[in-house]
């Protein structure tokens, strides 16, 4: 359902909602056992959440899409995420911490190699290192814009951030990137008139760029993509009316949280960290989104056996959850990681809402193929959870007389 | 999911899809043992790939919609059978290989039986021969009308396709089937003022034919229906990046493919020749529809049995079909064709999905009831198999990053 639908619907209520993302939760059965990473690992106590809860599998952004970080994460924050696009330049400065301003222009830059000719001979420069890329960018920071400030930042290997701080800029510019090797890099035109000025700017950039990494083979250029400004979306207050907060470790994620209007709490880096924040704030909030990055890293690694002790390392604080007595508590991912795919995929991920009014269906342990035949169904629009959660938080009205 | 949403997804690979459409597959159990055809039939071939791949009921249109075979076909094919509309007329056209231009306007034409008083006894005079028919459109080919060509072609028994070729033609014209014997057939009036002229054409064009067929009892008249254009549709190239190639023994299948660009293999009519066909041709295409039809015609006869042994036919080619090491095998039919109700149905299609990476669920035979437990759920879009196809052979782009 539509935010603006729901909004109109919120009600003020006394409970406390927590969504815990376990981050690439999803998986693929393994060959010795056909057993996937979340039906393998010993996890009584999700298990014993999803046999009194209501289960099934949901769908971050829809059938067969295999969705980002970003995506992943507003689809289960209720915002559609075909519709809540953001662009990579602001993910990529969420992604490191930076603090966007409203009207900064960022954009995500790849060190690429170029010939004599200007022309690409690698969109990645060799893959360098964070710490060559760390030295390349001190280069960068000396270059000067008429009227506006540039921030260079490092983000990984050879991909780093730019932004442009100043009045009047514009994210409508087409990527420099020609995805292609031996292209030269393309110009950074406007997509709009409103945007000749911004388009002037980042050429004059880059041709600085050009001359100040000249010889620094084999990182001498830079490609840009995804200009993009920071969204100006309804707030998790606005269009959810409740105080919200996240607990989250990896910048990205914080970065997500914030654009939506979260509280982000500082918290320490473990599992273990995360639910000691949760309970250091439980009287400050009614909504928290805890967010266990491992289980993705491990999927990503192609780790199984690691993916699977990340669930039961998070399995084994539930309990101080629920001795918190929460109202109503979710438990999902932002997509499925398997390890056999060493990448994010497209398969729905197995989600629980646990409540006093829940009705549980007959699920009693969580895991893929026990969500199957959940009361959730298993093709449930994960924008469709929230609605969901305030329902069962006693957090929306009825509906017409 | 939107086509134009798959779209910015789509990725190139090396790999293969196969989409199986067992035309009318689904069923309603018989009375002596409650068993659908799909459920009697001996079927290991097709249990086995239900049990190692995922499984699920799918809708071609909606929820009650009962689907000709256009819209049955586009819906699997990922277009959507609501939003891509396709005229009778031109289905025919295309079925029968006829070159329809832009701006021709096509309709079907059914041979009828007309009384003294012009009122239909019989809508297909009989159900008149093929051969009976050339002669009757040698006969009409005769007729000429004002400023535009006409073109009449036989289809099959008391079908055929009338096409005006010409400026400005219009296909919204009503259908002059009365849809009812003891009735005149109707004015060919037009939907929309800029269908005037094409109405008037094809009174007048009716007028001659009433005069020319006159001494042909029972074929004396013909019932226009479904006067169209040739849509101009994203191909499915453009659409989802693959070479694509349809192996269909019958024109109005081969029709439905081409008007979405694929290649039109030449094919032996059973299904031993189609799987033939198949393998000769293994090393040219992406992606490849194979339809079988004889299903549906034993429904459409109320056969039980003789659908069952058709089933039980395709059953047996499906080795073949594994041993060219496909990536992904999609099973579906375009629509239910129950033998007990001897027409197309609303009811929910048994569709399965076999790749590598598919997650199977704990469907062990594929047959309605066991589909309804199945992982892709028992009401799935038949727009969202394609998307699915394309994700299992790792032609789709993550979505955000």
């Amino acid at each position: 359902m539509d935010l603006d639908f729901i909004k109109t619907l919120v009600k003020p209520a006394e409970t406390k909602i927590v969504l815990l993302v376990i981050d690439g939760l999803g998986g693929l059965p393994r060959e010795s056992d056909s057993l996937t990473e979340l039906e393998a690992a010993n996890a009584p106590n999700l298990d014993s959440l999803a046999k009194k809860g209501i289960c099934g599998l949901q769908q971050p952004v829809g059938p067969g899409i295999t969705p980002g970080s970003g995506p992943g994460h507003l689809g289960v924050f209720g915002y559609d995420p075909v519709k809540y696009k953001v662009g990579r330049g602001v993910l990529a400065a969420l992604g490191i911490g930076f603090d966007l301003q409203p009207g900064d222009v960022a954009a995500r830059g790849n060190f690429c190699t170029i010939d004599e000719n200007g022309n690409v001979l690698d969109r990645r420069a060799g893959r360098i290192s964070t710490e060559k890329n760390k030295e390349l960018c001190e280069i960068l920071r000396d270059i000067k814009l008429p009227g506006v400030e540039v921030f260079v930042e490092t983000v990984k290997e050879h991909r780093c951030l730019i932004v442009l701080r100043g009045e009047n800029l514009s994210g409508y510019i087409i990527d420099t990137d020609p995805q292609e090797i031996g292209k030269k890099p393309l110009q950074p035109q406007a997509l709009s008139s409103d945007g000749t000025h911004t388009a002037e700017l980042v050429s004059q950039f880059l041709d600085q760029v050009h001359n100040v990494l000249a010889d620094q083979h084999p990182a001498n250029m830079i490609l840009l993509r995804g200009f993009s400004k920071k969204p100006n979306w309804p707030s998790m207050q606005e269009a959810f009316g409740f105080k919200s907060a996240a607990i989250a470790g990896y910048p990205m994620y914080r970065g997500v949280s914030k654009l939506i209007g979260m509280d982000i709490l500082e918290t320490g880096s473990t599992i273990k960290d995360e639910f000691t924040t949760l309970e250091n704030h439980w009287n400050d909030y009614d909504f928290f989104y805890l967010h266990v990055k491992k289980t993705d890293s491990a999927g990503e690694d192609g780790d199984f056996d690691r993916k699977v002790s990340v669930i039961e390392e998070t399995d084994r604080e539930i309990p101080r959850l629920l001795n918190l007595n929460p109202d109503v508590v979710i438990v999902t991912g932002d997509h499925s990681t398997p390890s056999l795919m060493k990448a994010h995929s497209w398969h729905p991920v197995p989600v629980l809402i646990w409540s006093k009014l829940c009705r549980a269906d007959k699920v009693d342990c969580f895991g893929e193929r026990a969500c199957i035949t959940g009361g959730l169904g298993n093709r449930l629009p994960a924008i469709d959870l929230m609605p969901l959660a305030l329902a069962n938080a006693k957090r929306l009205e009825k509906f017409g007389a």
